[in-house]
This record gives C-alpha cells, structure tokens and sequence, in this order.
C-alpha cells in the first residue's frame, strides 16, 4: 500500500494521533476504487436495529444474510462497512481482510421514548474483530446529549489507545430543538464542529438545508448566499477544525438515483470527503445497487 | 462426542466466536435424545422467582425440590436446564456431567411496577456451577430497555471471553408498545433481530401471532399470507441474521397437550431450532412430563 | 467439634458451596446450647439503627452498653449475634471466638421515607472483625427491590469467595403491596423463595398469618386449612428450596412469654430451623431475658 | 508523649481498630493543653465553604488567611483544627507536625437546594496532607441520607485502612423532619448512635434542647426530667455506644462568651469530651478568642 | 529558565503541592512576554463548542483554523492557551513547546437545559497532549453543582498526582441565583473562594459588579465603598485563600478596546493575576487582535 499525496496530507492533519490511529484511517482511505484519492464511500448497515429487520430488509430479502452486506462493500470497491456487533460477527472471518469494518458500539431502535441510544458493543469487540474504527451516534440537542459525549469520551479514548479510530454520527435530535430545525444549516455546523471537538477522526453528517435554526447564529449567516448545496457543504467541512478532519455525509432515506448523484457531486464539490449510504444500497437489487455505488465512485473520482 | 455434520455446520455460523464458546454451543446441541440433530428442547424453571412457588410447584409438589428438575431434564434426554442461581446451585454438584445447565442472571417477580429485571446471578456464579451458558431477558419496547440492553452487552462479553455461551430472551414489553401488540409477528420477529445484533448465540422468543403492529412496519408484510404458524417462525428464523443463529420458542401457559405438539411441529416446520418449555414440564405429574417430553422429541427428530 | 449427623445432612444441602461457607454454617450449627440439633436461637440488635437508641435501650439502661449483647448470647447459649457495624466493633475483640457474629450491612432508620436501607457495612469489615456471616434485607415489592437484590448478589458473591455466610432478611414491604398483606403467607413463602433464590444460606422472615394476598396466587392456597401456624411454617420451609435451605422466623414486637414460646413450638413442628429474637431479649432485664432464653432452647431442644 | 490512663481508658474502647487509627485519635487527645485529659476543643473552619468567605471572615480581616487558624489552633493550645481542602494545603507543610488536623471531605454551601454534601476531598489528600483523620458530614433525616451513609460507610473503610481516624458530623435535617425538631433531644440522640453505628471514632453533634419530637420515642423520655443540659448531654453519651466513643459538641453561631463557657461546663459535666468551636473563635479578634480559648480550656480541665 | 523573585513567591504560596504541578504552574508564570512578573494574560477559544463555529469565527474566518489561534497565543507573547480536546489535538504537535497548553476538560452549548456541563477531555488526554493544566468550569448555585464539585475533585487529584495544574472556571449560575444576581460582588467573591477550597491552583472568574446579592451577606459588605472595580477585584483576591492563589478574571462578550484596557488595569490595581481573553481576541483581525495584546500586556507590566 503506497501512500498517495493526498491521503499523506489528510493524514497530516491527524497531527496528534498515534501511528495505530493513522494506519486504521489509511486502511479505510487506501481501500477500494476511490483509495488514494482522499474520497470515501462507506456502507452501513444499522438500519436493523433502527427500524427492525423487515422495514429493512424484507424488500430485497437476500439482504438479511449478513454476508450479503459484506460481499456488497467488497464488490462494489467501497472504502469501509460498518454495522452493530450481530453483523459484523457473522461475517467478520469470511471476510477478514477484505474490507474495513466499523463496528457501531451503540444503537437505538423504534420504541425508543428519549432521544438517546444503547451501547451495544465496544472497543474490546472492535480488536477482537479485526475493526478499523467503531462508530457512535450523539444526538446534540437532546437531553441526555451530556451522558452520550461523556460515553464516547471515555470509549474514543479507549479506542485510540489500541489504534482504533472513531466515527461520530452526529444527529441534532429532542430537547429544545424543534423537528423543523434538525436539518438546518447552523444545526449542522455545530453538530459537526461539536463531533470534531469531542476528536472524531471521521464526522458523519447529514446534509444541511438553508434554513438558519437558532436565533443567536443569524446574524452569522446573514448577507450570504446558502442556496447552493456545495457551498454548505463547503461551511460544515469548515467548521470541522477548518477542514482538518474527514467528514461523510449521509443519504438519508431511500430516494431516485438522480438525487442520490447530485448529493454526491455537491459533498465533492464543496470539500466533503464523501458519502455513507445504507438504504439506498441494499432495499435495491444487488445488480442495480453495484450500478448505483459504481456510478457513485465515478462522481467522486471526477470521472463524472 | 462425534460432532454431525448437522450441528458442525451450525457451529460454522458462529465464525467469530472463540472454541470455548462454540464447546458449549456443541455441549448442548449434542446432550440427550436431540443431540445431533440441530434441534433442542431446553427445561427452564424460573417460574418461582416470576409468579413465586405457589402458583409455580404447588399443583405437583415435588417440583419444589430443585432436585426434581435436573432429574426430569436428564431423564427426558432433553438439551439444557436453565435457573435461577438458588436453583442452580441446589443440585449443581449432584448433577454435574448430566446436563449443561443455562444460569439465568436476571430475574422479575409479580410485584415489580416498572419492565425492567434485577440481576442476580453472575459470570463468575456460572463458571463456579459448571454452567454452559447465561441466560438474560431484555423487554424490548421497555422504558429501562437501553439499560438492560447494555447490562447484558457487558455480560455477554464478559461470559464469551471465558467460553460460557449467552441465550437472550426477548420479551416485547412496556414503554409505548400496548400488551395487544407484544405478540405481533413484526414486533417478534424485530425482537429476535435484536437479541442476535446483541450477540446472543441463542435467542428465546415467543411464538408470533399473524398481528402487524407497528404501522411503520405493515408495508413489509402487506401481500404475503402469514396465517400458518410454520411461515412465521420462518420469519422469525430469517430476522435471526438469515437464520445463523439457534432459536427457539417458547411455550407459554400450561396448555392442552395437543397445543403443545402442534406448536413443536410448527416449530420445526418453519426451520427453528427447538422449544423452551416450563410449565408445561413441571405442572404435569411426572410421568405425564416425561410422557409428553416423550412425544416431543419424537416431533423434532421428524418421527411424528 | 465433631459434627452430628443432623448438621451434616443439613450441610450437603449447600452443595455448591465452598469449604469456608460451610465452616462458618458449621460454626453457627455447633454453637452453644442447641450446638449439633439443627436448630439455632439467633440474638439480633439492631433496633438502635432502625427505631433510636432510647426506644431501643432506655427500658434496660444497661443494653446501651455493647459488650451486654455479646455476653447475653453467650451467657443464654444462643447459636449466633447479628449486629450493625458499630456494635460489633466495640465488642468483637473483648468476646473474640466465643460466639459467631453475623455483620448486619444494612439499615434503615426512622426517618426513612421510601422501602429501602443504606449499606453500612461491608464483606472487609465482616471479615477483619471475625464474623461467620453477613447479613442483608431486602423488602420484596418495593420499588428499590431490584437494586436491593443487585447489592445483595454483589455482596453474597463477594462474602461467599472468602467463606463468609449470608444471611437475608426478607420483609415484603412498599410498592403495591398493602401494609395488610405483608405477613400474608403467600406472600411471606414468596418472600423466602426469593430469598433462596438469590443465594440467601439462612434465610431469615416473619411467621405468616393465614391471609392469603395475591389474586392470582388464590387458586393455589385454595382447599388446605392454614389456620394452624405450624403448617404455615411447613409451606415457608418447603419454599425455601423444598427445605434445602436453613429458615429462621423473627418475633416482631416484645410480646408476652407465652406467644414467644408457642411460636417457638410451632416453628419446630412445621421443620423451621429457629428464631431470631432480639426485642423480646433486651427489652427485659438481663434475669428475664435468662429464663426466658433458657426455655426457648428447652422447646427447640424438644424438652417442652 | 508518655500515654496518661485516662487516654488509654479511651483508647481501649477501640477495640477492633488498628493501632494506626488508635495512635492518630492518640495524636488528637495528647495534644496541647488538654493533652492527656480525654478532653478536646477542636478548631473547625469550614463556613467559608458554607456561609461564604465575606460573611465568615470580614468581620475580622486577618481570618481571610489560612495561617491565621493554624496559628490560633497552635496558640491556644487546642487539640485540633478541621477545615476543606484549600484550607488544609495552604498551611499543611508551614504548620506540619504542631498541629493534628482534620480534612473536612464533604461540603456545601448556601446555594444548595437539598439537603446534602458535595464530596470535595478524599483519603489520598488526608494521607498526602498528613492529616489525623478526615471529616465528613450527615444529615439524619434527609431524603440523600443513605446515599451520605455510603458515602462516609467507604470512606472510614479506606480511612482506617491507612491509619486515618474518621469524625462524622451528625446534623439531622431535611426529609420528613421540621426545622423545629432538629435540636430534639430524642433527634440529637439517635443522630449520635447512628454515628457511632457507621463507625466513627469520633462524634461531633449539636447540644441538644429538651424538646422530644418523634411520636414513637415520647414514652421512653417520660417520666425523667430532661431540664438540665447536662443531663441531656449525659443521654447523648450513653447513644454513643454507652460511652465507648468520643464525643464533642458544636456551639452553633457566634453567641455571647458566657453561654460559651456554660455549654462547657455542661459538656464536661455531662461526660462530654469536648467542643468543636468555630466561629465563636475566628469572628473575634485574635486577642479575644485567645482569652475565651484558655478560659474553655481551663474550663475542661476542671479549673473553674 | 531563571526564576524571578516575584514568580518564586507565588509558587511558595502552594505550599502543599508536588513539584510537577509547581514546574506547570512555573512554566506558565515565566512565559512569554510577561514571564516573570507574576501576572498573566490566557487566550481561551472554546467558544465554538459553547455558541457554535460560525457565531465564534464566522466574523473572522481564518479563527476556524486551530493552528490560528497556537500561532497568535505564540506571536502576542500571551502565557497559556486554552480549549478544548478537538482544538488542542490539532495544534499540539505543530506548536509543542512553544506555548503552554490547558485542556478544557468540560464544555457545554447552546442546546443545554439544565446548568451543567459535559466531561469531554481526561487527564490521559492532557498528558499526552503535553498540556500543563487542565480546565474545568463548575456552576455554582447549579442544582448539578454537587456532581461538578465531585468531578473537579477526582479529576484534579488525578492531575495533581501526575504534575498537571488544575484551573476552576467559577460561574454562577442556576438553581436559587436569579440572572441578575449573577455578576454580584458576594457571588463571585463566593465562586472564588469555592474553587480555591476544591484546591484550583489558577481561578478563573468574572469581574463583580457592586451589586449584593444574597441577603445574609449583606451585612458583611455595608459600611465599605465598593465603587471602584479594582476594590472589588482586591475583594475577590482576599477570598482566594487571602491572595495565596492566581485569580485571572475574564473579559466577558466582545466590547470596545477602551473597556478592555481599563478592565486589565483595575484587575492589575486590585491585585489580580491577569485575564483570560477570548472573543475579544479572536473576533477581530489578527492584526487588531495582536495591537490589543500588545497593549494588555504593556498594561500589565505596569507601562501604561
């Protein structure tokens, strides 16, 4: 595995992370078709857990055999696959070495009252199961918002003391924060900048709309133009420590290709490093998921 | 022990588990009358801790001795005996090499208010005792589910890293699911799926009724006939990682004997793993247990 | 000590239990008057912590004094001493070998305004101060049952890896339960089965009325007289692991002569193992309390 | 320092504690000039912690320094000085060796809203600081009560494993108790047994009134003639483990130097150990709390 | 490094400190332009995980940058810089040894409810990130306050015992205190004191107005002028242990230039130590922002 200017100078950015830490991010940024070229796509599949196994899965059944996922994320030449401890087990030796995984140590699921999530796995399980990274959700906004920073303190330090890195899915959500407000552009900002300062190596969020939330960040935002999807992009990489950390964007629910594609282009375009795409790859047919990703590959190489 | 190529294959699913924890899975797949077979019958006897020794022993008295229990297990040939640890420890010695045994560590009783489970025993209780495996319940749908949600991932990990294999039953309840639903086969088959993306190497659901409940959920199931019990446990088998993993149901109530054996033959049917079944053991008389026992093994070995 | 058969048959019930756990049985078994019968008058004083040292103390001026219990149990020739932190401190040392203590490690108080009691002492303390067992209360059907049980299991755990015994006190009380139903007798065998369930070696509860409490717990008390009080001891006793396990009844209040000595009769006919007596002890003068004590162990003897 | 019998008296109703403890509470008791006499007056600056530092200290500027109460305690000849931490390191190494001192480890102060403490220094400091003994407060009665009898139940645990002797501060409050009985002769009492229940080698309470204000505990107070203070202090010494444990009494706000020296003598002529003096010291002028120091020292002694 | 008189006498103030945390402390005190004198001036920028990234730095974009801020706490000659995990980790292997370091080890933002913070940073963190203290902000008045109280104190006994200085940002705030009582002189002169009690080595808090807040202390402040803000900074230094610990008081929301030289010079006439400047720094042009400096420094080495 050569290095590529391009993964060396993300990497620099990484300046106070150990050498175990940096490996794990080059193995995810070295893998695949876009490997080398500091763009990611990153399958994940924790949509089980969220909303149960036949929302999820019932449309393209194949997709409940875990080995599926896996297969997919190696097939289609993605960067990484991350999913709750049950998938990443059974799959985790038919496919060591294949692809890098991302075990996502907690989780929320439908009959959730309160705005927060269990731990469902942990650093001991990402060593023994050859992950690169473990990932965590934080819903800032939410009353117990200070419980989860606190636990992803403690586990992120935990990971990198063993050379594991750690994801954020940062996801506005409860407390004062009215639904309306989740997907505006300041919420996202902050929501990204909080996940950089907590020190997550990869910050996972969703994509920003125009709308500016919080009364005290108007004045910030006023006088420009937001109508452009790559120039918010463009602002939360911003306000990850001034484009010094890798941050995705999700897909959101399933949706036409076309909005799949545009998406991708406007992360490219605005400095993002790329997309995480669960539903939009599996409720689809295998044949029509690998046309899908490879086209979304292509995107981010420029090639369209 | 000569391992089948049955319970081999079924031991194969279970790629990132440790050999100490596959040793147990294969103790009990290969104990009694079904061993080899992939198929089990498990006694369990925590009815005291739940519904107290009255209502539980005082209709066949001798099952009040612990005793009586293991003996029963042994001489029907069943798979495994799971309790509580008093009940446990009670004959552990006695009985020790005659039956794997399944320490269950957290226990309810009829005055509790809130969904929740106290533990009360622990790893280190089950290596003491010779256990091959913990029991736990989690009440999906519960106020405190993330809680035990997360006490059971701490056990889980801790009994797996000393070979002592982990059986989650799953019982819906609580929260904002009404006790209409708890049944539903979605809300099942959600259940199952949890238990297995939490590590359970076996899961211990109810039988599904042919009830959708969630509405987010009808569209997964709308055009698809669920009205034999045979294609929900398929269902439920499916919502098990696309059936890697071992499980099995539960009887209820003491019922009619007929029940009883049609439930089995569903059960078996639809591709699970085997009943788990209490009352319906120690409420008979002996002999009328082990009669009925008798007949069930028979089902699941495909004789009747 | 050379142990009679009846203790040793009482002592392979514990047969998961280690060599040190039995000693201190042992211990307890053999000592004083009733050494080697079975049966054990146990003397507890904690009534300072739960109801104030002059309610307590101020009928008997000299029972302020620690060093009188220790040297009225072992004057009367009684089995054990249970006490809270602070009196056994002060007198363990001086009455060094001459009679087992059993710590007390929790306690209420009067001014307690939910069902549950502070941890006042622990395993380490029982340990440095010489003691056989711990003791422990739980208020089945409380609110904060569960977390009593969790400390409980913790603490038995703990004292049992060092060869100390456990004793708990069961007393139903708080949540649902109606003051009216706590000395019901389903609800005192549940409370015991509980007991022994979470690994209690002695289990120690109040002597039952013949009320019956639990709807669903009707149909199994339906058709036998209760109304003598032996046979209601005989259904704790069988609750307690169909007799596995050692059972001690409490008094309750200061009462008169007559009503302690019935109960004692009724206690050894029904197959408990004792009583455990402490306001009936030091609320009379240390001659009373003499007599009183020497007839006690008359009737357990089975003199009277 | 040659032991006097009267300390040694003392010291022998320790009978469970190591010599490390034994020597510290030694250190208390032979020092300066009540040294030997089993009597103490001990310094406590804590209300700046509690009151504020203008409302403890403005009235007498120099008190605002540190030195200035180690150097009073020293002066005066006491046998203690008590603060929190900041207090204790800003003169622990100028003072070290002249002066035993109690580490204060819990807190609160006048924004506290419930009845209980912050911790705010712990065993490690008492040890590195080389304290005597550390100090830790409970409110009887408070609805955190049992969480502050925990708290202090680990603490002494850890304290005397290293030597250190613990003072719990007992001030019933809070819950279920009126402001207006917490100076009840019956409350004061039974704050004291639970003290000495938990263990501690020394007792700090208030003096109490001859108001009894527990229902339950009116009749073991009728009858006896409650209207001289040295009575009253005389009954708080028998709940104190019939006299086997240290006890000192608290002289609440700054009051007139004659009531001072009257509670002294109660104390003395009650069987009480001594005073625990604060503000009524440091809310004077050097000069003043000098000369009312002696005169309670002289008092102690017996000389007036 | 030579020590100044002046630097070696405010070190001795910590009497009771290891020589770790008084080389941390000595490393701050002698750097920069004002190394030696004994006064500091701190650039603190966590303002973004408090208000968000585009209210803190959309005004001045190159502030999104970490490197930005190292780079003017390096070139203004300033003595320390502060912020949070994310921001440190980005900068603090480009600039090691050029500025020392505080790692903020709490945050909260604008989404918080309740008056608390969450724990984001660790010891581990500070360590091997090469800072030399560690920030924590407690919220007097907070119904949390206790629980901040119990964090700060275990956090700081583990800095201490590994050489890293501790700095208490003080803020009143929730519970009892009204908004507007906030900023009054008994309040902050309360916070003070508090954090000098839990043993802060540097204190951070506001500068007091002349407004008396709580009703029993107004007694302790009549009959005294408190006009003059460098009286009530003075006010503020006498309730740090009388002097014996660095107060630096900070600067508040952005405000003109004029505002913040006359505030340094009353900090610097009262006796403080300095200021902690943040918005008012990073919220102008660089080149602004380095001739305020300038001048603040010159203020406080007494030259203007």
């Amino acid at each position: 595995m050569t290095m590529t200017p391009t993964v060396k100078a993300i990497l620099a950015n990484y300046e106070s992370d150990n050498p175990g830490v940096k490996a794990n991010l080059a193995r995810i940024l070295m893998q695949g078709r876009l490997g080398g070229t500091g763009k990611l796509v990153i399958l994940p599949v924790d949509q089980g857990f969220e909303h149960g196994p036949a929302r999820s899965f019932s449309v393209n059944a194949p997709a409940y055999d875990p080995h599926y996922h896996f297969q997919m994320a190696v097939d289609a030449g993605l960067s990484a696959y991350a999913a709750p401890l049950g998938m990443i087990e059974a799959g985790a030796s038919s496919f060591a070495g294949q692809i890098p995984t991302i075990l996502k140590v907690n989780s929320s699921n439908s009959w959730a009252t309160g705005a927060n999530q269990a731990l469902t796995g942990g650093v001991d399980d990402a060593l023994r199961l050859g992950c690169s990274a473990i990932g965590f959700t934080i819903y800032p906004g939410s009353d117990d918002c200070f419980d989860m920073m606190e636990e992803i303190k403690e586990m992120r330090a935990e990971a990198a003391s063993v050379g594991i890195a750690t994801v954020i899915w940062s996801y506005p959500r409860g407390g004062a924060l009215p639904k309306s407000g989740e997907l505006a552009l300041d919420v996202g900002a902050y929501a990204a900048h909080m996940a950089a300062l907590l020190g997550a190596h990869i910050i996972k969020v969703k994509l920003p709309s125009d709308h500016v939330e919080q009364k005290d960040a108007q004045k910030a935002y006023e006088g420009t133009d937001w109508s452009k999807q790559s120039d918010r992009v463009a602002h939360v990489v911003k306000a990850c420590l001034g484009g010094r950390r890798i941050v995705v964007f999700s897909g959101g629910a399933a949706k036409g290709e076309d909005a799949v594609f545009q998406d991708a282009r406007d992360i490219r375009d605005g400095g993002g490093n790329g997309s995480i795409i669960g539903r939009n790859t599996f409720q689809r047919s295998r044949e029509d998921a690998l046309a899908m990703l490879d086209r979304l590959v292509r995107i981010y190489k420029g090639e369209e």
